[in-house]
């Protein structure tokens, strides 16, 4: 049995074999959809809840966990999570090989977290000069936390740091573009956008990032 | 054409057509093979240069990709990253969905960089409260640097943080356990294990780790 968003489904749709059964869900009603996927495996059936990206990061994952938690011990289903290829990860092999240092993702949403716990985040990445990717960087109702973020890692790295602005990675409407951390144009960002910004050390060179493997300061063998 | 470390083509030696030619390579001679693959893919060959887990996550793609920069603009052949699995996502995966909130990545490994720039990071990621995986926790030669780790992190976070071992993941020895940051055995972690240290809210239930979305003090929907 699948369950998940029936955009997604369709894409695996080739994939289904005649003895398994879909149940398509709108986008919004995750928590309908897991509650849906337990229900169905306390019947006894095997079901997977289909997510995009990786739904162990940031994923649907969590939210059908902490639901298996609140069963009672005895009434849990076997539960087991398939690791995929999350947006940092595309964005990363789009751009080059901007991960080769120590990194941190950061999801700018603030409907489950407040700010302040976000901000304080975005400083210790300053800090600690992460290679930071960002995660629901902007949308329609959240327009100004994105020029903040700039400007606390501004704090922390030079204005000619790289960025990557990946938007609608893995999709036909794919497009992958280079910038700077001081010239980030925040306005083309929007909820489809995965940032990813360089720490110190990172550069670009025949139209490709990377962040090098040895950092300053050490002996290189 | 085929380039990697021999262990890992013969793993995969079961998809390679009969047209396709491997070159086998040494574990520690990961610039030679770098080198190899890209003096192939001049003479105008198409080369895959394998490599374990994610070879954008601390991999080999940095290192060909640094190779591919140095070549003059007109010599460069064409290059593409394809993203794989990392060991944190496939250690969060088995030990449950402990990725559901911002994370970090950080490498112990002070060869190529100064273990002062690995400790402000470490400070970093207590005072961010990130979920943390730690790479190259503990190694032969590095027998202190875990404990430190530890140290830093319960500066911020409680001692009873859950914490997974994951150990020689995806093989047939792979081993995963639960433990509290304060009482984290450090003795039994070595290079093949992959530390992931929860952040202040995770927590284990029924033998699974969940970090929870919702951060305390946000609004829950």
């Amino acid at each position: 049995m699948w369950v998940g968003y029936g955009l997604y489904l369709d894409l695996l749709e080739p994939l289904r074999r005649p003895d398994q059964l879909r149940s398509d869900g709108s986008l919004t009603e995750e928590r309908q959809r897991c509650r849906e996927a337990l229900e169905l495996a306390c019947q006894g059936l095997t079901v997977a809840l289909v997510s995009s990206g990786d739904s162990g990061i940031y994923g649907m994952a969590g939210l059908a966990l902490e639901q298996w938690m609140a069963l009672a011990p005895g009434d849990r289903p076997g539960f087991t999570v398939h690791p995929g290829v999350s947006a940092l990860q595309l964005a990363a092999a789009r751009a080059g090989a901007p991960l080769m240092h120590d990194f941190c993702t950061i999801s700018l949403s603030d409907r489950l977290t407040p700010w302040g716990v976000i901000e304080r985040r975005l400083e210790a990445a300053a800090a600690g000069d992460f290679v930071v990717a960002l995660y629901n960087p902007r949308s329609r109702g959240r327009d100004w936390q994105l020029a903040r973020a700039q400007e606390l890692l501004l704090a922390g790295r030079p204005a000619s740091t790289p960025v990557v602005l990946a938007r609608q990675l893995g999709r036909q409407e794919e497009a992958v573009s280079l910038h700077s951390l001081g010239g980030l144009p925040v306005e083309q960002v929007d909820m489809l956008t995965l940032v990813l910004v360089g720490n110190s050390s990172s550069r670009v060179e025949g139209g490709r990032m990377v962040t090098p493997r040895g950092y300053p300061g050490a002996e290189l063998s």
